[in-house]
């Protein structure tokens, strides 16, 4: 009996000469297309699937759930991949990987296939995602091992199999796209020193371009969570980050353009594109800061951010570490409730007031007017103690 | 006899202030005034001191020994104190001590003074920094003690004492400025949810106002300095730093408004221009990714930049662990050499190109073209000897 | 009318002084005492506090709730205070705060007053953790500020009196102790060249004196707690730990001698004796490295045990950053059942087996023998692309 | 022509059948055999190397520079890998790589040959070393790809083609031995509930028949680095290490049971015996709190023994980040002068004794005595500025 397999399926021309080669190859083929936000139509996606061979293809929204257990848990760790990177396409692959193993359970599938190849970190991503969940699936990433060297053959492989190929002037780029955020690579991108053309921004607009006069967002906080923007509440949280992308996009903010290390060993060259997380996290640590005491706060930045981007990046979303650092952050997000008013302007934001319920901040401890209630011969005291070990290094120094 | 002090003289009123003061209780003051990038004309500071009572006045320009010996080590460290203080008058503190500290000897003083007040980092800095070098020396604080309490009795005292007052319309804010930037707080800045209004920025020139067409500068790097900006050498850092300051600060690039954790328990609001600084940090962070592996750039961005920045900012610079750290980075910068190349435009500074003889980005490695020489198959066989604890980690999650 | 103040007493020479002084100085005292497992007789308390002048008594058996709300979470986190103290007499402190604050709200007391000096640690987690739960009691520190130079003018203060005092033949330590271990200092361990006098030992026998043959211990664990001894199931944690204090000090075990950095800037020599503790301590590591992935325990241990440890000792139990961390290590603690098998001898504990039911060690993989089940070929391949970086670098020296 | 191979060559059996194994495939084999102080006669090596088929024979003593520039490095940094293990073999691997790199451009091989597995971390540490110093050098691993499947075909192999086999009765262990330890594993020890049996152990005593007296040893160091013992001075690291390791060993001192994580995913139970090593350690942290201020010495602990570890487990020493860690320990190692007294027992190292002229122990502050020169008065207001970020929180947790 043919093995049955279920494909991340973008619908693409690589995933769907994927649909082919396995059926060629004695496969029962199923595909998953998950709506991430990718801004794509996929009602043609069932269509496209089964021309290129599929049995099956299952087509799913999944958009508030990837922004509420995927997205804000990275946005209350502030993890940025070495200190830049908010982490799209690395949030997008454990959902889709937890959606193909109940796919793949559901439908007693043997095996879950991706499009990954074998040089990037999306292969990692998905693998330990699917054995984290169910050790027992195999996972087949047929890029990794077929025998295509070209786009070229690729596209003649799939006109001879009748597979819908889209024939556009091709596009340099090679793209993936969230609700989360865009990466952009290839093409001209992969000489480091070469600034990145236009038409590799997909939805930003050129700061040049964008508007003339700033605009002012208000972002309101519930307990770790962005609840409203200008005072407009939302139910849904992808429907905020949607509409953050937009109003941020239209003035240039959140592009991103770094060299960075894959977890594979290799240095690769990035843009990114997150105009709504890049807003968010400027926000959420602004208010985090408000609410939180110097040794928590200290605490976090120095163990948090960069740990949990770099479990993020390298695929380890389903282990007790990722759960126990959001055991952690949860309990400080506890207390970031509160508003915080940004200005975005030409490819720039930066936070302009924060205010909380929260708020640590005391003006009569913090103001030089009049009203200052700071005992001022405590702090003589204190420097003399906090300083005594370096007052005996000094005398040390001398003798 | 008269017991000698050095003080630490602005020439603003309240160190004026603190000269007849300390002279009225019996000291004989000398003041040391020193040239870090302030942007003042210091050639009336010994008058000044004199008619204020002062029996000796020292003005000294150290500009390019704050730049090279406190400024660079702190860029090479990528210290950001709470990710965002680029630790201006952070880092002037331990420098103008080492001065107070030799003149203190130099003219067998019995004290050092500072015009810091009790609630404050700077009484930290400067009272630590002394006792690192010289352990023997007490340090007076009169802003700690005396009986003025609004800046009204300070003027009156001054008027009563003939100490010259410049009669200015009073700016509400308090300003400290250096070549590595510019803090301002106090005033209409003390309610965090307020705005700043645009008098409060010193050097640089707002984004609204800033030049329509974006500016591009390549900055080149030897060994961990930078060392020329589009092309043209530098001899002198702190000329490079001052230029560099002109350039951004005139994009509206390097303003910082945050709410910080001071050392002494409170929390204040307070505004930073560090255009220079910013542009530096931006270029160095990029091309030390470049020129670095993965396993030495991540420990490096997990373990130093926080950690550095808290140092500086608690006054530690003269201990055994900034020295340590400072070899540790300085080992790096060894391999940072080459050129960045950054936009400037309405507020934003961004890289937009980097290269270097030490570059560790192979294109071949890195490509998705036909020249692609990564070995996909080692990739499938890498991803699961990766993922292998996260399977056993599912079985016993089925079991 | 009178002001009223709660002080922790212990029924030693300087809290009965404390406790005419404030007497005589207007206050009206209520002491409070806790059994925290000191192993001394509180009956004659009441007495004695009512004799040195105090209006109330209260004693309190605290023992259970210090172990399960303050010895575990330390357990979990493996703190240990500049990587040798467990954190007796610091885990004490706020608990007993905790106390003396809810006795402070239900007799409306107008302070707090405790018996630490001014160049202690307690002093910092008595205050921290009072202001932490109620920042508007103040509280008195007598032994800072009065005026008895030495013991001797307490004694004769005491005579006066008419407090009673024990007239033993003075031991020239300073003692604390409580069920999670004993802490002593001053007197001829001042000197940290000197060996500790055997005298100085309040809880373990000296090794040479110690069983000549070995003892093992099975210690049972279920999700994170110590639950039985040798099979012998425990209702109390407290019970088992002062049992295991027995066993192992029996042995010798859990001797410490260090010199340790002070928050209040001074080193001083400490002697401490935790044998239970220390036993748990290895007995928790080896578990829970057990049943814990690599990525897991790497980032616990890197992240954990030494900050936890800082905070416990620095006074900062009530924040939000020790509870963010007992979330952090609860979520591990999840998967910490099963026994571990120690031997005790001669002064030395050390672990010779372990099982546990969420064990993730798999011998199929971990074996050299015919079940091997490890694919070696991947081995190879991982190793090329994990060694992929420091290739390129090694390209980058040869060139 | 034949291609030519360095091999890493032991004498034992899986080395010497390598050396048949690729003679017979082609292979022009030349054997490379290091005396890293593992404790055996190695003048039999070059017949023994020749016998199986290798046209030349390295034999070298590098146990100095094996003690110099890996193991000191590897103590100054107090690295411990998953808190415990002490890098025993771990460390010569880097330092072997680096002969035979030596003498493969001697040579002109064209590959350097090793007997690890695929599953272990030697071959990590091998050819990540190796590459690191020479890209261009191939490494064959035949082990990983051989057709033996139990040692039993191997020994056939052996004597079909006369190569000496010592046919002692088979011990159950795989043992690595140099002068830093011992690692032992296999056999009985691969079930982790099942205490070592006492003949695993190569070189300690068992505590039990160790001596019945304790022994008292004193470590003298200079600048980092151990100089004499018992005041003996030594001008061979090496030595000093040997006669440590006898002293110790006999006192049964040393010996490390753990399971910890292989970097290629499996964990694994390994006993190691580093009597000096161990004890070294002891010293070094001892006086290296002493000497070493409260700041400095918890970012050492913090960031550095963990890291350090990890990078020397998972085969990173040739590389920027192991220098730059070199670098700052080295500024610590400077003031690491002094002696630390430490009593041997039954098993058990303890320090009992320390002193340096560099000891930032100052009585004066520290004494409880009348003596006492610390300020009580500061302590409490410093109590009071410390605190005040708690107290700000109580406050708003009462509100």
């Amino acid at each position: 009996m043919a093995k049955r397999v279920i494909l991340a399926y973008s619908g693409g021309l690589d995933t769907s000469v994927i649909v082919r080669w396995l059926t060629d190859k004695g496969y029962e083929v199923i595909t998953y297309t998950a709506d991430v936000g990718q801004g794509e139509e996929l009602s043609e996606i069932p269509d496209k699937a089964r021309a290129s061979g599929a049995v099956e293809a299952i087509v799913e929204d999944i958009k508030e759930e990837f922004a509420r257990d995927f997205c804000m848990p990275t946005l209350r760790a502030l993890a940025l991949y070495e200190g830049k990177y908010p982490l799209t396409a690395s949030l997008s692959r454990p959902l889709i990987s937890k959606k193909l193993v109940y796919y793949a359970e559901k439908f007693k599938a043997d095996y879950i296939a991706h499009g990954s190849t074998g040089k990037g970190n999306d292969q990692v991503r998905f693998e330990l995602s699917v054995w984290g969940l169910n050790p027992d699936i195999d996972v087949l990433a047929p890029v990794r091992e077929w025998e295509f060297k070209a786009r070229e053959e690729q596209v003649e492989y799939a006109k001879k199999h009748g597979i819908p190929v889209k024939v556009t002037k091709e596009k340099p780029y090679s793209i993936d796209r969230n609700l989360w955020g865009v990466s952009i690579e290839c093409g001209p991108l992969e000489d480091p020193w070469t600034e990145p053309p236009e038409d590799a921004y997909q939805i930003t607009t050129s700061p040049e371009k964008a508007p003339n006069e700033p605009e002012y967002v208000t972002i309101g906080f519930r307990e770790g969570s962005p609840v409203s923007l200008n005072g407009k509440e939302y139910k849904l949280l992808s429907e905020l980050i949607l509409d953050l992308n937009r109003l941020a996009g239209k003035h240039g903010v959140g592009r991103i353009d770094m060299v960075e290390n894959r977890l594979v060993g290799i240095k690769s060259r990035e843009i990114y594109e997150a105009p709504g997380a890049i807003v968010l996290y400027e926000a959420y640590r602004d208010l985090l800061s408000l609410v939180t005491d110097r040794f928590t706060f200290h605490y976090f930045i120095n163990h948090i951010p960069h740990e949990y981007a770099k479990l993020v990046y390298e695929g380890l979303w389903f282990t007790p570490l990722r759960e126990a650092l959001d055991a952690f952050t949860e309990r400080l997000a506890g207390d970031v409730t509160g508003e915080v008013r940004l200005k975005l302007y030409k490819g720039h934001v930066s936070v302009v007031g924060r205010r909380s319920p929260n708020s640590l901040y005391v003006e009569d401890l913090a103001t030089y007017s009049e009203k200052d209630a700071f005992d001022h011969i405590a702090g003589k005291h204190f420097t003399k103690v906090w300083g005594l070990p370096i007052r005996v290094l000094g005398r040390r120094g001398k003798s």
